[in-house]
């Protein structure tokens, strides 16, 4: 955790997160297998660094339940379509178990077929993009993950509506020492990052956003609800979040565009989210100890290469999320002194013991 | 063709340029069939509006036919690996033809198997990455591509050392008015637009490049030479363009990174460039036109929607692409005086009539 100006957190160990969040879950109306799944991979979001899909959206996803907008019994579907094809459908259950389902049909389909690509609808979302393509990848296989972003913040390339999300992109590559896994979002910041600015008040850098009315930086925050985000390398990230939205969302017959729900203005609504998941056997192609090898020494080489002045190291997609992993595998995950409080106060509205008050596991 | 500010272009009609380059490349010792087809993928790219892959890069393929560099006569061989997957081994085959060759498998395969992933090495140089993720979408499939690029001018984030291309993405998705094809690089401008920027001494963005002694951006285009292209979105850029790498390099057994050969600098040496291609059927998950109907909805929306100021149109991917197709099939290709003249030293060279001396056919 590099953070250095991020608030003293609270450690909590991630055994101990989890159990609280599987608790809540159960008591939104979740089936105890199933809330300590969407828990698990819930905390995964938090060890990788993706802080803001992890237990962060506790709280969020246990109102949504509550006001019947997610199915806490649903009877998801896997229709297999061809050898490599399947599409899921999630009955409105949470996106994660929704999702890990389609990764785990995805894995077992690419083992024959070499290959397989699960589309989704009538899911949710799904918590951070990278926790399924690593599921795919620990299973020896290359994994590829996308969203339709669960509300609109950018705009078509020229356009000053919100008609496009952020839409996600995660590849994650099985490796010797660890998977290595990009995940990103297509616009340059995620709107949660706006969120912690205006939070604390800090001017925003002027290729942030762009105000819907003069299309001119906002560089303010208060005034973030003015305007939208701007998608990596102008046209090409807003080109890009238009395919995945094409692709997670269209091809499922799940919204994108105008259709999407934003779950956070409308809460008690049902989003019918729409995702994809890809699997391809590395052994296909190569045995994968020789690929795993081969690309160790490739990236080792990439990391010990001449640094730029100002850089103090060579930043490797991957890289970070395994060493926060570590490190909060060891030492506790940090949430911050508002998370805790907000998951107080959720703890005893639903009856259950509270976070701090719990040993660590 | 909108580039007002580009100098007079000479309009040679589509099919006149595709048998100007086939006669060159039969006599550069291809067989004439696959001269054609070669010729015929590389006009699309002039079509298309991605002049930097196509008819520009004639003199330089015939330069490393002549040199021996590629092999005029390959035994391309397609190992079907899985009912999804396949490798394709080029025999040192001009990339066109290759990664052709892939895509036709990836479509067979795909009718089957609801998708298909063909990696391809022992390849070169293709030329627009677009043109054969289109090739896919044709066939009512969603075509994805990628390649390691033919030289490295970007580095990892961090490092100043060029170990990166600027690896491209391509996705075409079947339209019912015509197909939405994106087609990008990793990086925010082309080494060509440095190139262009540099003949006609205008300054550089101070996005596009830095210094690799300095890290400082490079506006004078002169030192261009010292510079390292910058990635879209940073770390996000550079991270997609090392796992892009990762997927068309080494994952079929060809070079990425520091093995990468300079096809600029070494115009002699064999490249085993590494590419791949995806298929996927869109029959699997909607029937194709409704589907095609439902993103023609979508999409008009998009077009028809208000715009930011100092925008004069929405630009969506492939839009672009399909109006200047038309207008140069109806008006011919507009290629520069210059390179028009290097076209003419080079039907010299070859012994072949001249491209202006033709009639339009």
């Amino acid at each position: 955790m590099k953070d250095n100006d991020a608030p003293a957190g609270v450690l909590i160990a991630a055994e101990t997160a989890r159990r609280f969040a599987a608790d809540a879950f159960v008591k939104a109306g979740l089936p105890a297998t199933d809330a300590g799944r969407v828990a698990e991979l819930m905390i995964e979001a938090d060890l990788a660094g993706a802080a803001a899909h992890g237990i962060f959206r506790l709280a969020q996803y246990v109102h949504r339940l509550k006001l019947g907008a997610i199915n806490p019994n649903p009877a998801i579907k896997v229709d297999k379509t061809a050898a490599g094809t399947a599409i899921v459908d999630g009955d409105n259950g949470m996106g994660h178990l929704v999702v890990a389902r389609a990764a785990e049909t995805a894995i077992e389909q690419a083992r024959s077929a070499g290959v397989a690509w699960v589309g989704v609808h009538n899911s949710n979302h799904a918590g951070a993009a990278g926790t399924y393509a690593a599921l795919v990848a620990e299973q020896g296989m290359v994994g590829l993950y996308s969203a339709v972003a669960s509300a609109n913040h950018m705009g078509v390339w020229g356009g000053s509506e919100p008609l496009l999300g952020t839409n996600p992109l995660a590849i994650a590559i099985p490796g010797g020492e660890h998977p290595v896994v990009l995940d990103i979002a297509t616009s340059i910041v995620s709107y949660g990052t706006i969120k912690n600015h205006r939070l604390q008040g800090r001017p925003l850098p002027n290729d942030w956003m762009v105000g819907t009315r003069d299309g001119a930086p906002i560089t303010d925050p208060a005034r973030s609800g003015e305007g939208l985000l701007l998608p990596v390398g102008g046209y090409k990230g807003a080109g890009l979040a238009l395919m995945l939205g094409l692709l997670a969302g269209s091809l499922n017959r799940a919204p994108f565009g105008r259709d999407v729900v934003d779950f956070n203005a409308h809460p008690e609504q049902v989003c019918d989210t729409g995702q994809f998941i890809v699997a391809l056997d590395v052994a296909r192609f190569r045995p994968l100890q020789e690929f795993t090898a081969a690309i160790d020494i490739t990236l080792d080489d990439f990391r010990g290469s001449s640094r730029l002045p100002g850089h103090d190291e060579i930043r490797l997609p991957g890289d970070q999320r395994h060493r926060r992993r570590q490190a909060q595998m060891r030492d506790g995950l940090s949430l911050s002194p508002e998370l805790a409080d907000q998951l107080d106060v959720l703890a005893k509205e639903l009856g259950i013991e509270m976070l701090r008050a719990r040993t660590g596991a």
